[in-house]
């Protein structure tokens, strides 16, 4: 039977400010991708939201960003490569402390918005962070943006990872994301996001805008944490799948 | 044979700004506490502190401290204890992943600044900071101030400690520090802090300004890792201590 | 005829993270209290929530706190007198640089959570901060916790200020705010709220939960800028003091 | 007779940190760039520094940067206009509350680090911060890298502006650095660095390294705050500077 993992950025909220509704997130998605306090989250909200996930049996991952809490990690930093890969490190090592902390584990790591978006493009940026995470653990699964060089860096380490797509975004022919200026690039209706999903999880592959099969490892959706429809999305998006015939589930390596 | 092991805080530079002379250091202290990127210290410079001390057969660390850069962690803060424990828990996750990537241990946690010296008068506050680390690691030596609220919380936690006390500071009969401001409070000069430690070693007691004998478990001296004299009176009280019989060297527990 | 302003935390949001109901609010009151980006606030929101202060015809004050995101300004940090006084003439000059940007001006100071906590029971605090903020504008007017170190500070100073209730907490014989852990601490209800400042609005003076009239200059009355209730007090408070023929107004100096 | 102006970057400690000999470079230039606290600085360095700069008579800088204190402000980032707009407009506001609070006035203001080399070749974004300064004080004195889009930002926005060039580094034709990783890219030696800003200053133009001449206003050289040879090389410039018959004074406009 077809697997597939539904994954969700948590742990956004930072001190008094909240962001995302992570308690009824956690009850639909199978794995968190956890802010490690560069970008968003602090140690009070690392704690509180891995203790939820681990109860609700998600898999909990380390997300690293930028230091740039004003930005949300989305503006595009210049850092020295010696300087990313201790930068995920560190991020890495306080998510695993946290984790063992409150009973549970690291399993996976997916870089967060302007980092992410970078090293989708720059191979030796990806293959820096993700050699500072496996320089933590050697184990760890690290989520890549399927087709890009993010892909490309993971084979290259010959280490454990999975292959994620967007729910909610339209492709290129080339991999790459249809520009959230061009109509239909960003999918709002819970109705079209399920079945374009599970059709793309059932064919293994990408379907573009032009109607292109780009095949790929497709092992978790990302499903987004915030905005008025996040919840309705993912539920309709979950729903869709298990009755397609796909199990969603955790991904294991 | 007496052993008795020299720790400093090392790895307090950040970003552009250079504190302290860890490279020489290292070369004379058996056990380094490194900061963890709150108070001081940031991932690169943690590397590389980590780096050189692993060479140099020193022992690792963690130094957590309050979140406050400008004020060096030296500033009193009223954290209450739920976010102390996460906060600990996060900076000693941090320096585990940090040590493991450049192939060494966290050995043990010792708080720093003005967490420390609030935990110093504050059981139950010393009892969340130590409760956070012993979260993520069991098996963590917690050093603590000799004859303080921390040594009383560490003895009721049950874990692995050391008592620790400081090579160039004057006690009180009730085992404080005499004030800062009164003469003789801090010792400057090499020659007179090394004989005086020895014979507090030898004799398993703090020698108070008084003359009074505190019988308690010294298992390390406290060196300065900054100031003109710091390697001149590390240097001498190394010297001094072999001299005089007692084997420096990382303690084990 | 009786004047009486009414004051808000206005700009607390933080880069991503919204907070509070700024632009609803800013129909409702007179003053706003800026954050200015030590506690909460960044420079885009400070501009934004000047410019919409300014075109509501809102008195604009700059809102200083501890440097201290995470706690939000609320954890109370020992900062030297000299830091303190630097800190609040930092933050004002930043909130009177971004006022004078967007065409506006800064007319009042008043401090943030425990650092005004710490000032209405610390005089020689108190003065720290508020010389700080003279320093910049001798002509800055002051609003205080009334009946506190706080207004004992200005008077010492002789500087430009104004008096301030809260209009949702009970008040001790003293002067001090009943313990939010008793019952009735804090008014939930906006029937209650408005009559209640009313009364003490008319008489110019505290009426304290026992029936004690504490005499006093009631020049503005503090609202709160979030809480699900927040908007409904707010206009209830303004309604029924206009009603009972109390003009609500900027204070002017 | 000609003259001409000396500026470096001051106030560049941060909290317990050390930066630079401020106290005795102060008695050399005449302009001095102040950090603002978002890259360098903070409250307590910046009301230090200003009151040294008055008291030497130097004319006093804003040097805002990015908020990136472990990267010092030397790290690309890419942050919209609006934002950059704002981030110059707090960090000139804050400088300017500081200046007051000791009795002194910013006079002009200088991009630091990366966003100053960003701002070399992009006049938009020069545009955006220079304009966010302007908001704050239109009578402001931008001091721009000669031959740049800087250059070309301030005379399009008809502003106050001096133009500046660099007392150690070697041009190219096009008026920009050569690369450091080149060969004489970088004069380290006082006695060549003072015969070349002569010559330059008394011929109006910056000679690259072909020998090529590019007139442009040379009102202020700049001066390295930090390293080993900075205090040298400046006074060798200086002195150079007015045996040669230039006179050596803070720029007016």
């Amino acid at each position: 039977m077809t697997q597939v993992d539904l994954n969700a950025d948590m742990g956004e909220s930072f001190g008094p400010w909240k962001m995302g509704d992570d308690e009824n997130l956690l009850q639909v998605i199978t794995s968190a991708n956890i802010a490690c306090g560069f970008h968003a989250g602090d140690p009070d909200v690392m704690a509180k939201t891995m203790t939820i996930a681990a109860e609700n049996g998600v898999g909990i991952g380390a997300h690293p960003g930028f230091p740039d809490l004003q930005g949300f990690g989305r503006r595009n930093m210049k850092v020295p490569h010696a300087s990313l890969r201790n930068l995920v490190r560190y991020q890495l090592g306080a998510a695993m402390g946290m984790a063992q902390a409150v009973g549970t584990k690291v399993r996976h790591l997916k870089l967060h918005g302007a980092l992410a978006n970078m090293c989708s493009v720059d191979l030796d940026m990806a293959r820096a962070c993700y050699q500072g995470a496996l320089d933590v653990d050697p184990d760890i699964i690290v989520m890549v943006l399927a087709v890009t060089k993010q892909e490309e860096a993971v084979r290259e380490l010959g280490c454990k990872w999975v292959g994620e797509i967007f729910a909610d975004r339209a492709y290129n022919d080339d991999g790459t994301l249809v520009d959230r200026s061009l109509p239909g690039a960003v999918i709002h209706d819970a109705d079209v996001a399920g079945p374009r999903i599970l059709e793309m999880v059932k064919k293994g592959a990408i379907i573009t805008e032009s109607g292109k099969r780009l095949e790929t490892s497709i092992d978790t959706i990302c499903l987004h944490g915030d905005g008025a429809t996040a919840l309705q999305i993912a539920r309709s998006v979950k729903r869709c799948l298990t009755e397609g015939g796909v199990e969603v589930t955790k991904f294991e390596r």
